[in-house]
């Protein structure tokens, strides 16, 4: 089975952690591809860096669907081209936000979210909610790093900022699990969850094993309703690959 | 006071259409202009449009944000250009749908929406969870139509279909109020109302009368937090102008 | 238009505060006309203030009815007097609390309210939950002050006391925005707004820009189900004036 | 034991129909008096006709706060009433209503009320999300019928619709167990559970019976926060029994 | 009327202390008999000790059913054998948890449980919303001991830390009402209703007095859908008294 | 890897369908051992039946603890087991309705689950709102078939019956996505999703898919809180193996 990852952020320095961890994870069975966006923002804080990095994601999506069997977009948070990409393809497609919700609510009562910069704590509880995870959810600690400090700062000092929000999640919050939320955090998991005494998930692994998971079982995107195929439309002043969406 | 329009549908038609409903309510001490996305699909019916929007929407209200004091998205859904606008903007900036549902709750206990294409159904759902309002939310009926043919068949016509399904709100899910759930069918409030006998809300009136009171009273959108201003970062391959977003 | 504010608290001194406020705001073209209920208590801090305040601010608006186009109720909570109005007649009619909660959703994620006495800490949670808006409410501080205090007191140290549980709820509850909690706060928003660095709404003042917006608009209360005409029957004991309700 | 019932409707008849009901079931070492509102409407059928109730209700109950240990208003709502006797004594006051929605909930997974006119059935189900019981409520169902046809129709007639609407809920909606929902309707239970095959409840057995048992333990209603005592303030133009609410 | 109380410990020194309550509060023409589960864990601390308790509960169940008019389990939780013993008959059976909570609503605005070890935590309030009751529950407080702590600490002892964890639930989480949240913390209600000057409940005696009055009242749980008898099918390796579940 | 999934009911028919389901799926370099309950009921349709088979399905679970690396419980309920087993060892645990409801999230919109006997509908919703999902659910849709029906009619007749439900919950309910309720409808899903054209899930399978991932990731159930040990307790007149679940 062929899995894509794309990284929104067109951060490559990401893409290359992000290609690291899956390597440890990926069945033998499997070969993953990493990708980075086309065009867009080096990190995505808010909903403008999201907006912006939505052409040059879906740009690499759509060269690309043809030739994997399911895709994964790296962004913590509910991205729109998720949903996007799921109606374009039957084939199935996760952001890693969803996917490590998801897996922590198997391994304990409830989960918090430590990510970086404050903007994402209102975004990632509307991402819960929407996720229909809320009273799952014990809370979302932020850092207040900006995403980029994932970049230059050394591993020991963003692993003790994480660490530190993430014990507050967990006992002052009821957290049983913690879910990292930043693409740019991952290859910290076991590190942390050997300090920390909870499991601590990665959001790119959790994507991935679900992912072999959904392939190997065949599951693919209901074409009912939600998610049923666009219709095609006069395009004005966008690049002809947009075309391939309502193919 | 100046209040900026933007549609972020590329139908030129729709565009008009609004400019009309909108010249019958506007105080007369307000500038109401309206314009037209640069770029993107010629209507909004699913995910992938309205991020294909996104890009086109954002370089009108990037260019404009500082000649007027207020701006209305006149997509009839819960679009995240919105959210991206109040981060770079004080200003306030609204979308025709939360307008509409948060005066709808003024005038009756429960509102329903009437749109068009059947993916709308669990999308304005999600919308009407992302504002809070899910309580107040009869249902969301759909007409089976797709949003162009609101520019394609006649008034009549499309007037019975929604007619039709606005009843079937108000009868068998207690609707008691109606919004109309496209921009393009501007226009058709009155008429309805006469007809169902419960109001019928034209959410791009709804949005010109709240921000004209919010203008009018001085409210601005917070800073603190989920709309705080987006932090500069590298772009990649984007248009110059989407550096403005970052000042 | 004519816009008539009723205080259900017999305090001249609120009804002259915000008559004071409402000139600031009003529209030219709007004659805004400020009342007091013709009996009950001169506060309201409880359901039996509240009920007492009843019959008096009925009162006030059956012999008005005719003669203004909507009617704003400036207690700052859910006074059943609104949706008894709504019962009478098809115009809008607004308390100033659901007025200030679903304008302070369009300027941030969510708000606070910030009131007099501890009663209403539960009461206006009931209140946000009530209009469906508890997933926008991020706390209810109160300031232990009785609501006469606020007649009593100079203006700074009201002030005071307000910012210091606005700071509270920005700091610790996440709230975005602040909705003042009591008619007689009214005139205290904009300097709050200089020293707490986030939105600050006056009920009365929402109410009132939003009421000119309904009006123009041509939009009356739904009269299908909920706020359909009470029947006429036998009333023992009680004034003709509340014979006009059923007319 | 000393329990006060009050029908805050004036209607004598459904007074002594109330006081027949409870004769059968008030325990030997009960002793249950019932009184009727000294003012207001002859039915209650909406929100103006429960304002027009309070002051004639409040009448009653502050003239007889001593001489009871427990107290129940029969009207089957979220009757404000309710919570300003909560204000004013510790002893325990119960609203039909929200009495037999409990008890309902220890006899099936969900329950749904069948009640009189149209109105009730939004109102009634912002009383179960009021009382925390949304989610055990599977339907409320009207007859359509005025409350005073209660008095006016024969118990066959009324009968036959209350099981007509009754048996849809069961089938239709999910209910397990039937809450009548009107005090008028009080005798009519045993009856119905016959010929539908579930428990069918009277608001008014259910809130002496649980009334009953609060007195027996020595419960007492919380005078922390929410049903603190009301502060005495000035009261323009009210009777002087309703001084007796400040003491 | 005769009620069986049944607890689920197989500590009789529970057992004991529950008789001794339901004494004091019992009606006259009430018989009261307590029992112990004849098989099982001494006390109950999390799921794996509530399912081995449940098979010795329902054997003194099974074997006592026709014996008595009402069933009482006596385990501060959402304990499943409740429900298995509403399937199994209809005469009302009820959990002191449930009994507790429900009271508690009639009493204040919300309450907050006081219980033993902290997996209850989570457990109970997963409870208040299988309840329906989550909105009505400000908390959940642990004092940390383990349940037969109960038997081995001085009355004193328990109480302090009792009243300790009650103390930060009234000031810290807005609880009006305190519920004593284990079967072996009866007996303690009113003497920490003194010290802590708001309404206590003990469970037993909740269940107790909603008994009486249900039975008194011939309410019984509905055998509609989720309460319908157990179908017979083929046991393996059970007791023969496990058949009288289907019979 | 080793994974061992435990029928907890007693008909050793459903464990052999079981056991072929899982050959199809299970990765190659997974050993899958499938188990059947060793007492209890021949079939699971109420709590009554859950209850009874909790024993018999701990007792496996206990002497087969250390034997394997991730533990499935195949009976399409919220089963306490799983929960019982979470406490008491740190390797995964899982019910196949959580596994499957989880990935239907992944695929759709909303989901619906078509089960067997009407009682299910109340305890599914009942599963789906303690898993926190009841906002993706749909509907929960019954056959009304018991459950060995699944081993004596012909696999036509029960695909006809399912499929008829199915597609109500497709077409009335807004279902996008069909999960197969009852571990006996194993094997089914494929032939359904032709007929339907909508994902259909089988809890089984999903289950083995989501416990490979874990495993492989390394994933533990959290032991802070919810999941944390069973402290060591007397046991009265209970089997010697069921003191492993306190080591």
């Amino acid at each position: 089975m062929r899995i894509l990852i794309i990284n929104p952020n067109t951060s490559e320095d990401f893409t290359r952690k992000i290609a690291e961890s899956v390597q440890t994870y990926a069945k033998i069975s499997s070969e993953v591809v990493t990708m980075t966006a086309v065009s867009g923002p080096r990190s995505i804080e808010c909903v403008y860096d999201e907006l912006l990095s939505a052409q040059g994601t879906l740009e690499v999506f759509l060269s690309q669907k043809d030739q994997f069997d399911g895709f994964i977009f790296a962004c913590y948070s509910d991205h729109p081209v998720v949903y996007a990409a799921r109606e374009i393809t039957g084939k199935p497609a996760m952001g890693i936000a969803e996917a490590s919700m998801h897996m922590a609510c198997l391994l304990g009562h409830r989960f918090s979210v430590v990510t970086t910069n404050d903007e994402w704590e209102p975004l990632l509880w509307d991402a819960a909610r929407h996720y229909g995870l809320e009273s799952r959810c014990a809370s979302i600690r932020t850092t207040g790093l900006p995403v980029l400090a994932l970049e230059e700062k050394s591993d020991g000092e963003v692993q003790s900022l994480i660490e530190k929000a993430a014990r507050l999640a967990v006992e002052e919050d009821g957290a049983e699990v913690i879910c990292l939320g930043c693409a740019g955090m991952t290859g910290l998991d076991k590190r942390l969850e050997k300090t920390l005494g909870v499991p601590v998930l990665d959001g790119v692994v959790c994507a991935l094993k679900i992912m072999e998971g959904l392939i190997a079982y065949g599951a693919q995107t209901s074409k009912v309703r939600t998610y049923s195929r666009p219709q095609e439309k006069e395009l004005v002043d966008l690049k002809d690959i947009f075309r391939e969406g309502y193919r």
